[in-house]
């Protein structure tokens, strides 16, 4: 009896044809082939396992910049490829005491943060110019709406833990600093289209390493 | 002066460059390259033919279900390769007398059913756990959003063919009971994230072929 | 012990919030309040019934053109308010012998048609001006990629009755000759823009009602 | 000077017309005007503030259903109006000691969870029945592709809290034991579309509440 | 200090796996790899340079018709590989004295058009056959809603140039005359899906090339 | 007979209801209606006339910046209501001698720009880092994608018109110096997250008017 019925749903819905047995409820990304638009091309399904849709290590914080006393570790389809088309992902910032995280910008996604422990103070500036800034604790959330400049800092005297979602199973980032005075940007183009002096870009490039 | 109207209109909105002569009116499947999120890639339009836009059998019954009493047959970017990226497809469902179409969801996709003929009493269950349940009878509609679990069974004496449209190329379709207890779920797990009663799930997994 | 286990469920998932008890499963058609581009307003959920969601009708012909031998009748997001959102929809075309569907295209919507009884060829012109065309019977399947001029005709003895799906909630049709000879477009304007002669189309507006 | 530059800058991008002076970085949730499909209607820009983009309370566990000792809080689009049409959401789950997640579904979204201690097995069945289960600790992420079946389940000696993101403003969710077990579904259908036995029907119906 | 800054961002929102070093900021046109239905396959990002972002010879106009005298050139993502996937781009019209655009639809994009010197007419025909149409000069710009039939004609003494955008990175367009009597559509399907005459079709098709 | 074919055709899509009228193929912006995260609502059909698909004055340079010697122009669904929900829209920007364009970013737009006269240099940073530059002539074309920071200068010796295509009905602009020295952003939030130096923060506010 058993064998009558699964004769009849494995073709329910799924194809008669042999060059067919994707299983659509996934795409599983598989890093070897192209890329689209949409995102990675899928794994072949005979190959998923249930480890393409689990990513560990967001218990303990990333490298942590010198500078700026701020470390970020990723779960994004490139570490967790079942997020592959899936649109969101997540990450872990942490904040040592008297961390900032420089000013930046996602181009694609919009954030949310949720903040774990400490005191964490968010902004975000929108495009009419107003701050819209807010001093967190110990399970406040703070959304930043796509593509906007955004910042946060520990006000506190702990480190601070925050677990970060994206709306994008990638999200890019720019930083401002370093797309300033990291890369090879001539100098006078940034004074020219910031305005900010000769000496200050100088000043900023030998800090970030840029050229140009 | 023909010539002269064909050179002219064939550079208007074509490329001049010989690597792209795809048509893109339509993304034909090619099965047997890569797929993406936004679903399979395209075939060389050079060997596209009107038979990547026809199919047929919807007239006949799919294979039934001796237990159900209910056959399915799809007309999706499976079987259809024109409809792949078009998020749409049809397919035909045939109620036997007493056939039930057992709890199932569409995870991707929402479902419209025209009865063809007979009396069918479809039913679909919102997350608020309200029932929206109707009788049907030939030539009326039923839809079905996106996801939410559904049923239906035939109340007539007579077979009915139901017609039915997806908005998805390819549904999938998660069927309540093949998931629980057609799989290799384990047993306890089911138990105690179900509350049905180890009797009880043992012998589903009887009927339906389930291990674990 | 009921009511425990209700007070719980009922917040996981909803607001405690009494302005939004809102199902969010579906967004049923108001029609008396604002569209937007992405639809119509949603009605209060608290009225809406499985009504919303069923359409009854398609079990008969629409009425027919006398001179095209054609009739169609819909369900879409105007006749079945639970469509609304959902991005798809059907309908039912009627081919008396002899019928022909003058040339026309959906601005919005792919479509997939059904022929049900009878002997009806479908075709449609691609943009490097390839035509597809294919004769069909019962039970066989024909799509229309989204936009693309289409036509059809019964080249049958009998009458073919045939579903027709719509990758839109409320597709638009535009019809080549109504649009031309129908509206108020100067004639001069169309003999310029389409080379067909001024007497030719003084004769088509005489037929479909045009002005200007 | 700076009124020179206010004047330039001003008119830029923003229109000359006083009707509009909308800020388009974001559309801030008017629980009070209708929804449409795309989401709720967006709040006049000149009453948000910094509040409309924070939520408070994901440090405290929401309260516990007796049965399943299981709670959940959310930080949606209903409780943070600054997350209305940005398409992702974050949520806090927590497992007491012996907690389970019973079987559900979010038709209308991704799921990630992020385990912040503790010992949880996440699972969810794919539509071909396949079971993807693992067992998770602090700091590991698991990820449930939209609209499957999934479940989780604590199986360590401590509580387990649990960071959840949707890819939805405000996901939906459908318990498959309330929707069956609590709602008015016909004891007859129940059995009939999962062959689930009459007594357990009755049996899981005084549990959870169902009529019918 | 810089080597300890770089170590640190390069590890914030980048990937450690050497198999995923794609800038996702774009995805650059690979013509020689498939295409999906969401466009091109993303060129090797190590071989992305300023120039696959660069078209040149919007200043020149495109070969001209005799017939219609009016000529089209093209910056679609087949002339610029990093439209791939923006989903826009932009293209120059030339009305030479007397040209006239012949009816014709972009089955999936919309068009906005900036009439750069001269006076030209626009019209677009909406599917309840109402025409929207307007004399415009130097400086002025039109709209037409995607799919919808429109023309346009030089109706000054001067040459008019014309800019177009379009909400698709590769716009298809079908002229209707094209499709009608270039194509191979039989001469009988034609004059009874559009109810012209025997003799106009068999007039037109030889002006236009047309068989069958 | 003219009538009877209008009975017929008029059935044909469009609704029995008179509630029912919208002509779906646009959505014309209602200003004084509610917005979505779609876009504005749409204005009654019956009213929209060819003027909602019309705007007039890109033939004339916006105000310039005295500082950027730079001016803007838009033709967005602000000023063009029948752009609304159509994705894309136009504007024109003006290039003195010696004008530069600051470094800013389009959080939900990629931008396309023509070059009509002069010579003008664009550049983009890319999220590694890596700058896009390219100087442009006349009939060049150069793209930036969504949300990544570019400016450009005028480095010829005369006026440079641009068109500028976006890929948003409503693009927003976020200008880095303004966000930092023109809206009430502290000063020391200013120089911690950005490290630029605290007399230069001071210098920059006082030329665009920051507070705080």
């Amino acid at each position: 009896m058993i064998s009558l019925i699964f004769f009849v749903f494995c073709c329910f819905f799924s194809s008669q044809f042999s060059h067919q047995t994707l299983a659509l409820d996934f795409c599983v990304a598989d890093y070897g082939a192209p890329m689209s638009p949409s995102g990675h091309s899928c794994k072949d399904p005979s190959k998923v396992t249930v480890n393409d849709f689990v990513f560990s290590g967001l218990d303990v914080a990333g490298n942590s910049s010198k500078i700026f006393k701020f470390g970020f570790k990723s779960a994004s389809d490139t570490e967790l490829p079942g997020l592959n088309g899936l649109g969101f992902s997540l990450g872990r910032a942490d904040f040592e005491k008297g961390a900032v995280v420089p000013i930046h910008a996602h181009p694609d996604a919009s954030e949310i943060s949720l903040v774990l422990d400490g005191k964490v103070t968010f902004g975000f500036i929108a495009s009419d110019n107003t701050v819209y800034q807010k001093s967190l604790v110990k399970g406040d959330v703070f959304v930043v709406p796509q593509g906007l400049m955004h910042y946060a800092f520990n006000e506190g005297e702990t480190p601070a833990p925050v677990i970060v979602g994206f709306s994008s199973s990638k999200p890019s980032v720019q930083l401002m600093d370093l797309a300033l005075f990291r890369s090879n940007l001539a100098s006078q183009v940034i004074t020219s289209s910031t305005l900010i002096g000769a000496e200050e870009v100088k000043r900023l490039k030998a800090i970030f390493g840029g050229s140009g």
